[in-house]
């Protein structure tokens, strides 16, 4: 299947999904080769050893690829490497007319897609998502970016790939945590956006799914739904002015859940787990704020526990949520502004919340602790 | 008089010029107060005691804008300088509603361009130039950059300002060295564009000219003349896929002339000056290559020789400039591409030229040592 991206007269990303999607890949590199001078491609240590070899066996082409390999890790996604990887390039001549190939997860996608974006103002890159986090969420809509310091994605551009090939075979080198990870924003997907896709995953038992990670006709069923979503979504608004914001449904909550597990370095939550306690506790405030009833915020907690764990909290860590709420990179003026839902599959953004909203949604929260 | 810089649907620039510009910045500063949290101010040590004073003066709610001030100097267009811009920004609080106003030349433009346009993956900025060059060139167009190691705006974006406010006004702060450097902007904009302001430059003596920096009248005429020229060029060709590219004239070698001179630290060259010098190596090869006839070679080096110093090469300075030309971040492929004139005022772009060529017309260059 193959989905288009456009923002504009200038630039579309051509999205590929199904069995096809490496002879695809060839012809696409193949109608490529008269401009390009050379091709690289990036990829972590763990990502190497698990999906490149795969890759090259069936596309051989890009065995005369150079590769350039970090670390697996969030931690990676840092300005750092992102040097590392602009000297790389210059040193190895890259130009305007190089390609990079970006294989991975999210990490390797939005960091890649800041390096290609800004070296020389900009060379040629596709996706190649091996993750169902990237599949369904990172690699698609040209959000690019690395971290600050623990601020996550503070720096980085608007800027599509110029395609992205999504091979769901891919998801049989992972665990049930990087599924999970995944699984949460296809979650998000349904809830904000589309009611058909969410009384499906309503008749899957999630257990069943991650047992079956190597079935690739029922991921790609689910996949291709979720990316199908958020291109239309972003088609529509790619600078998140206004509609895209609706895909920031429980990110507020769960980006702090997030920073917060880092900063504490014990056993940190994936980002997909995350953002499904995020969810929750966003659910929750859609019940307050945006007319959510109960008996769906119901559905949703049901949806997301026992599968994901529940997150305790301490001490001050509702201190350092709420200080993180500040920071979020979204908010506009004074106040926080939030993605509520009005109902599964009908969201709305920049609703305001005021501080003792949020905290009652975080008690609400903590009530649900096993 | 106002000028639309247009990329497609989405971003569009305004360009602001003539007399009445602080006056235009105010109305556009009060349509703006309704979507701002916060405004900041990126300029330089130098700048802020020249200009930064008059532009609060006459633009009061300026005053309450938080300043940020960076060294002057072209070693500060750096990744070091962006992070240390965007950790300001982010402990300050800076929001996606917020504005950068960039006070300063093409080093301010630059850097501030790229930092406002990949925090927090893009946040409102305007340029407000205060050099010639910023003026004519650096502002305009919607590149921004910086430098890595020694290779000039190895990193950067295509991203247009919200506005460009040119007040002529701040000519009367620089000196002769400054105004050649951007003086060089216009001839080459002339050369490449439009034969009319080609003829314009030939009836005026330089010299006068450099005398006459609070002269506003002459200067707003060939200002605003260079910027409509760029405008259009840029308008239809914003990512420098072809048409563009003629704007690159005298850059190719010139860009070399100025790595040398930074490289050996000894008096560099600035921007405009090694452009200069580039242009004259450029038409030779133009002469060569695409049919200027040698006439109006000559009228191009009576009009950079002798207000442009001639800058001596050495012993190994001529393998440095065809290692560095190598580097240029334009080429495609292999081999060097050039944009060089057919005649004053027609140019053309993605010219090939062998090492022989390009040697030859580096030794055109040093004939012409006095």
């Amino acid at each position: 299947m193959r989905l288009t991206l456009k923002t504009g007269p200038e630039k579309a990303a051509e999205v590929y999904t199904g069995s096809a999607v490496f002879q695809e890949l060839k012809t696409w590199l193949g109608n490529l080769s008269s401009v390009t001078d050379s091709i690289f491609i990036l990829t972590d240590k763990k990502t190497r050893s698990f999906c490149l070899e795969h890759l090259t066996s069936v596309v051989p082409s890009l065995q005369l690829a150079e590769v350039l390999e970090i670390p697996a890790g969030e931690k990676n996604k840092s300005l750092k490497s992102a040097e590392h990887l602009w000297n790389i390039l210059a040193g190895k001549g890259a130009s305007r007319s190089s390609l990079l190939i970006n294989l991975g997860g999210g990490v390797i996608t939005d960091l890649g897609g800041f390096v290609a974006s800004t070296f020389k103002r900009g060379i040629p890159f596709i996706h190649i998502p091996t993750s169902l986090l990237g599949m369904v969420d990172a690699a698609i809509g040209g959000k690019t970016g690395i971290n600050l310091g623990d601020i996550k994605n503070q720096v980085g551009t608007f800027h599509h790939p110029d395609a992205i090939f999504i091979h769901t075979g891919f998801l049989g080198t992972l665990d049930s945590y990087g599924l999970l990870s995944g699984f949460a924003e296809i979650i998000k997907t349904a809830l904000v956006a589309d009611i058909v896709l969410w009384e499906k995953l309503g008749s899957i038992r999630l257990q069943d799914l991650l047992n079956r990670q190597e079935d690739e006709a029922i991921w790609e069923d689910l996949v291709s739904a979720s990316v199908a979503i958020k291109c239309s979504i972003v088609e529509q608004d790619f600078r998140e002015k206004n509609l895209r914001e609706i895909l920031n449904f429980g990110h507020t909550i769960g980006h702090a859940f997030e920073s917060l597990s880092l900063q504490k370095n014990r056993n940190p939550l994936s980002h997909g787990h995350a953002i499904a306690l995020g969810m929750i506790c966003e659910s929750y405030l859609s019940t307050v704020k945006t007319g959510l009833n109960s008996k769906d915020r119901d559905a949703i907690i049901h949806m997301i526990f026992p599968d994901y764990e529940y997150y305790p909290l301490h001490g001050e860590d509702l201190d350092f949520l709420m200080d993180f709420i500040g920071h979020d990179k979204k908010r506009t003026g004074s106040g926080s502004r939030f993605s509520l839902l009005k109902s599964p599959g009908n969201a709305i953004s920049g609703v305001p919340c005021e501080a003792g909203e949020i905290i009652e949604s975080i008690d609400f929260y903590r009530t649900l602790e096993r």
